[in-house]
């Protein structure tokens, strides 16, 4: 059994739900075999959501850590494979902070990789029908925000867990009338399961190409 | 009982399934109460996919005709509005005809409006859920060809039947490497059930704004 | 001499400008050899936008009309193919007026197809290293109105003129922070002066694929 | 007079020219007052490119160093925020190697921030009328492997030198049938004339928010 933290977040810029916690519940309700799953809410506030991980991450005991955010308009389930030290963004948080080109750590490195086997992880959820990629940028908000503290975390504390960050599109109901991209729930969840699967069996990352130009 | 004749389309430009014939085939395997739906599926040539369609009319003598296709790159559900007396496509039909501006029906009027309650469409498959919006093009290729075949066909031999086009998202098995919308087939298939059920229900279409700008 | 009448837009949904004027106004200040160029501005507002075409047209005594229109988010020029017999935007006039599937000329054709050489003025274009396309579309909103009103003068009692519709990109200036496509105005003009000598020149269109799948 | 050096890349991916080259030469033929400006063409490999900058900075001694490359399908003028030190493309580069996931400095941080004010430069791009905004990701190519090669300079060899990297959108020219977005020469020419003189006179960068929720 691999322990696994799923973390997903409350609703933001007036959404009624937010599709990250939605599949992250579902994909711990009913969790692959093998995969032992806790799930968390993270409010969508810089600062309160590291702490809420850490809480969790202190209580369950993970050996894998997937946090999940909405990225409404990607058409794919995007694995991240960068968090960088840096808070800016164009909306306010949940609790109204606006910072601006602020450090998440001062002092702390530019950016960490994901310690996730991210190209594995896109393969499988392709594999699995799927559509699935490699993302260079998490944004600079709070799911950039989290993934940051989550791997500045593993680095200096933690250094036998290993996570990462996934971005999910918006769920049809969000866009009836919007004509934006969007995956049911069902689909993300099963992304997700494929995702804390591969993370538990796979150390090193398969080599294949997932960049991009620019 | 209604009766429904829904079509969908054999896979083109390289792709080995088309989600169109797919959600055809399902919702018509499993319809709704009240209709009594046939499914055909339709070659992707100009002037023989008219012909099939004529003759599955013929057999089945539907009260309405809903012909569906692909639209690669749309990431709802769009009910046609207009189809134009026109072939012109970038691409050869499956029998690799390229035809250059030529008339669908030589003398025809340029266009036929949609003979089903588009927007009242739209809202059901809205209220179901998912994404749907009006289409003003139905571009000029096949998909266009049968539309307006069916139109021409109802404006000159058969008044008592209505008829339309609905293009269909690629399903998330066929983009699974390239970050295009999807929707997956049941999600489709529910969505032929609600413009089904709706035409057969509506004689006047609903009144609110699917426009657009450009 | 070609007599070329050109119409542009004033401003509408908030812009400062309407990059279909600007344009319309330096394309006809200085027109190339064998055009003699009219502008004038109409106002977005449904019927009236008509209205003051039909006077210019009388005043003028064009050959040749190209209208112009701004479509804001298309990154090329885009000749359009079709004009639509119905009225139905989601956004109001600057009038305020809002009709919803309302017929432009009651009784009228269902469509207009350009009567200028649509396929020649994207090539035009395009040689004079400018990225333009046929556009299948219009859409439904004060753009098409007055297409649809040009075609139908033309048809019913005008047969000498020919005219068509051209879109335009937003300009720079109107997009600096919104990450859109846009084209300067100087660019815009100078597609102008090669649609109006080919339509000059072209009686009968070239045969070349221009078309969409959907 | 600050010195300044510009580099542009030769044409990549089967395009005969590359926008960044056009620009940068032409913005440092004719340099606004104040700016002795230097230009330079990089090829369009990994490891050679940054051979040829560092030649560059030791042979014209630049205060500031402002690399430039093609950013195809994006509309504007992207100032980027960050390098990070991974090559992983979907495509070869002109030498024809395709490195996945490897270090471009071995042990070196994972990214490094810009040295330039990229708001300010943002501020001006727009302030002159022409689209920008701030970038997060300068993909995983030759484009960020030249931008993680000068900031690791700049941070291990040369600390008084400032730096970083822009991405410009397609001429119009490269696009005429592509229906992708595009500015002109001339246009990237100015911005990159307002990111020179912005970046010699602003030691601090502006507080202005540019960053993405994803």
């Amino acid at each position: 059994m691999t322990r696994v933290l799923l973390t997903g977040f409350a609703p933001f810029e007036g959404e009624s739900l937010n599709p990250s916690w939605q599949a992250v519940r579902a994909a711990a309700a009913e969790p692959p075999a093998g995969i032992e799953a806790s799930a968390i809410e993270l409010p969508c506030v810089y600062g309160a959501s590291i702490a809420v991980l850490r809480a969790a991450i202190e209580e369950v005991r993970p050996e894998i850590v997937v946090c999940v955010g909405q990225a409404g308009g990607r058409p794919d389930i995007t694995v991240e494979r960068l968090a960088v030290n840096v808070d800016d963004a164009r909306i306010p948080d949940a609790s109204g902070a606006e910072p601006i080109d602020e450090a998440i750590v001062p002092g702390g490195p530019a950016a960490y990789f994901s310690t996730l086997p991210i190209k594995a992880c896109v393969a499988a959820v392709r594999a699995a029908g799927l559509p699935a990629s490699v993302s260079n940028t998490a944004g600079t908000f709070v799911c950039n925000h989290v993934f940051y503290g989550l791997a500045h975390l593993i680095a200096t504390e933690l250094p036998g867990v290993r996570g990462g960050f996934v971005h999910v599109p918006y769920t049809p109901e969000q866009v009836v009338d919007r004509s934006q991209p969007s995956l049911p729930s069902e689909a993300v969840t099963r992304a997700l399961h494929e995702i804390a699967l591969t993370s538990a069996r796979t150390r090193t990352d398969i080599r294949v190409a997932g960049g991009a130009t620019h």
